[in-house]
């Protein structure tokens, strides 16, 4: 096989067989390939695209080029979860421990974040104590002893779709919806689990910003698992204003609890109620979705899920009382308030704007190298659709740097568009992929 | 600038500006921007296009990534010529003398061959003590002196040029027009003559086997040639089956020469004719075509072409006295006959085959370091439309190895079709482009 008679053939607008898509992805991996050819290949396929089949086989290829995890030994239906990013996204820190209170297997690897806010494990490292470095068997252990894991991802999992990734990432060749849906797949079934749930982010805080790409998108992974043998389903879910009303890593935490006490912001609690019952149905554990709906909610307000958070917690050496008291996740001393200058309505809130307000004050990385600063944020009183008069407080900014305090403040202003309708907010659960 | 941005332009289908081309190309050039990069352009380049002005900006750029001719010291019109290449093109070596007998300045730069048959420097080279390496001081005196010169390409001409065919090459994106064309003219507007002739061959044995390609990359180039300011014209030319009778590098010297001498193949003739006449036409001296093809040949009759054939080959350290006695341009001893199997037409020669016969005997190059053996060749008697009886020596085939000869028959005899019905040869001038 010559790697310049499949550019040729995909160039054409051919398929690729699944043995010459795991020749390349194989021999891409090794270094056998050169990047040069590997780009023009990539391409090739954002022009002549690669069919469901193509698809799913490079995913399969990507995931089968490192390691990949065993959870057999794991009784019961293991459920994964992966959302494709936005702004305030603290959905696994309260979903994992409300599914978990149930009895969903969730054994999750989570990856560091490069952006506005940490990754979850980022998150998670707020809370005094909490760990994610553990090896491979404590983290089964630990699945087996209280139902949950997550650890900071140290396997080699998907190295293909690493290497991959970073080339594309350069070549302008990001945007193709197989080489997305493949990316992202390949690591979640390296990660082993029996079912996938997947929250696909459409709006302006999101990598798609426009719907129809996200459903594209969700429909892709979804075939993908499925060729894979998992059972696996998406949500199209809204990004077009930050998720909840916290920014930042210590605050989400703090909203992610709240949430399990049944006091969390309107959106996020819908989110985690319509991913959760999805993977208790998955793992068989309702009847149906209201069902499985139901005993998330009973779960809430009976305090087990908050039980679970604690365990979890306990778990990996952190502190649980933060739960009960959750002024122990340290939020910056400095606060800012950002207040409106005119009645009106909150018409819009420009998501990305919010992010990278985060990052201005330390909530998040530019480079893999940055330090992250867990006490700052921003929470935000007023979103999509409130009634403001001019001097309510519309935000408020924690900073830990008064410069870096008034530039972001001057950003976040400029994010909020006040007018003289009410805007109805947009559903928070747009669309669904099964 | 950022090679990334520039990608995602031209992926998203805009136009490159003159600025972004040439910061492309030197930085490419250079080693700044990496061949992953330009591999992804090139690909996009394939899908999107690229506009006239684009092409021709494109083609300016590569002319300045390195050495440029400066032929300002020849007084007169400096005219050039390029042909795409086919099967037994020994075009230049009876054309430059002929066309220069009549007073067009002729500053040629050569390459040798990797293919078939050797390039017109290794031809040349098959003329008993011919040189063609020289300083520029000694090229651009000898023009002076006795009217043309042809060298080997020492320069760095265009190295940009260089570097992106490696590299499209084993990307699968050597097939597109904007960046053959750009190619081509890159290295002829570097060479620094003040009109440019082409020679674009259409057929099963040229590297445009459609007429509407061939047509597509003669406008092309002309266009390009127009926008560098440079009077330019094209011929599309038949390349179905080889040109002449003579396919190798001593035996096409002797074609070239008998050709000069009003004995030349008819279809051979014919394009040096046309080829000639409108090189004659560039330098200005003749009225129209009919008078510069009248012109040229006369100085075939009166032997005006063969003496400065006499002149050119002498200025280059070689024996004239070649071009009274051809039998001094040795061919190999081993020699076999293609017979005719059967009575009919010869209806198709298939072109590309003969050229592999040329190589398997040793009279072109697979690779650069291989050497070339000038003695071996085949020699066509029956051409397509031509009767055959069975028994008929249909070609002739001189080899200096046995077993290499034995292969080449058999490949040559499969390269033969003959029915029986009679068919006319294609023209050889198809079309012209100025």
């Amino acid at each position: 096989m010559r790697m310049y008679d499949l550019i040729q053939k995909k160039k054409a607008g051919a398929e690729l067989t699944r043995e010459e898509i795991d020749w390349m992805v194989q021999g891409y991996t090794k270094g056998d390939i050169p990047d040069y050819q590997m780009s023009a290949m990539t391409m090739a396929i954002c022009f002549t695209g690669m069919n469901e089949r193509e698809t799913g086989d490079l995913t399969l290829s990507m995931r089968d080029s490192g390691d990949t995890v065993d959870l057999s030994s794991i009784s019961g239906i293991k459920v994964d979860k992966h959302s494709t990013g936005g702004v305030g996204d603290k959905t696994s820190i309260a979903l994992l421990p409300l599914v978990s209170s149930l009895g969903v297997k969730l054994a999750k690897m989570s990856g560091r974040g490069l952006g506005h806010t940490g990754g979850t494990i980022d998150k998670l490292e707020a809370i005094p104590g909490f760990k994610t470095d553990m090896s491979m068997e404590a983290f089964i252990a630990q699945v087996n002893d209280i139902g949950m894991a997550i650890m900071g991802q140290t396997a080699d999992l998907a190295p293909a779709d690493k290497k991959l990734y970073a080339l594309r990432d350069v070549t302008a060749t990001v945007d193709q919806m197989s080489l997305i849906a493949s990316s992202i797949m390949s690591k979640k079934l390296a990660a082993g689990a029996d079912a996938i749930v997947l929250d696909v982010k459409s709006g302006s805080g999101a990598f798609m910003k426009e719907f129809d790409d996200a459903k594209a998108l969700a429909e892709a992974m979804v075939k993908i698992g499925k060729h894979a043998g998992k059972n696996c389903r998406a949500v199209i879910t809204n990004m077009d204003e930050p998720l909840g009303r916290a920014v930042g890593n210590a605050i989400e935490v703090r909203e992610a609890i709240d949430t399990l006490k049944g006091k969390g912001p309107e959106d996020f609690t819908k989110l985690v109620l319509a991913l959760g019952s999805r993977m208790v149905l998955c793992a068989g554990l309702a009847a149906d979705l209201k069902d499985a709906e139901d005993k998330l909610k009973t779960a809430i307000s009976d305090g087990s899920a908050l039980a679970q958070l604690k365990r979890f917690i306990s778990a990996q050496g952190g502190d649980p009382s933060v739960a009960d008291d959750t002024d122990k996740l340290k939020l910056a001393e400095g606060v800012m308030e950002l207040k409106a200058d005119r009645d009106g309505y909150v018409q819009r809130i420009i998501c990305d704007e919010v992010g990278i307000c985060s990052l201005m004050l330390g909530g998040g990385r530019e480079k893999k190298s940055d330090e992250i600063d867990p006490s700052v944020g921003i929470y935000l009183y007023k979103k999509v659709g409130d009634e403001v008069k001019a001097g309510d407080v519309m935000a408020v900014l924690y900073h830990n740097d008064k410069d870096k305090g008034n530039a972001a403040l001057e950003r976040l202003k400029a994010a909020y568009h006040i007018g003289d309708e009410r805007i109805s907010p947009k559903e928070m659960i747009l669309d669904e992929v099964d």
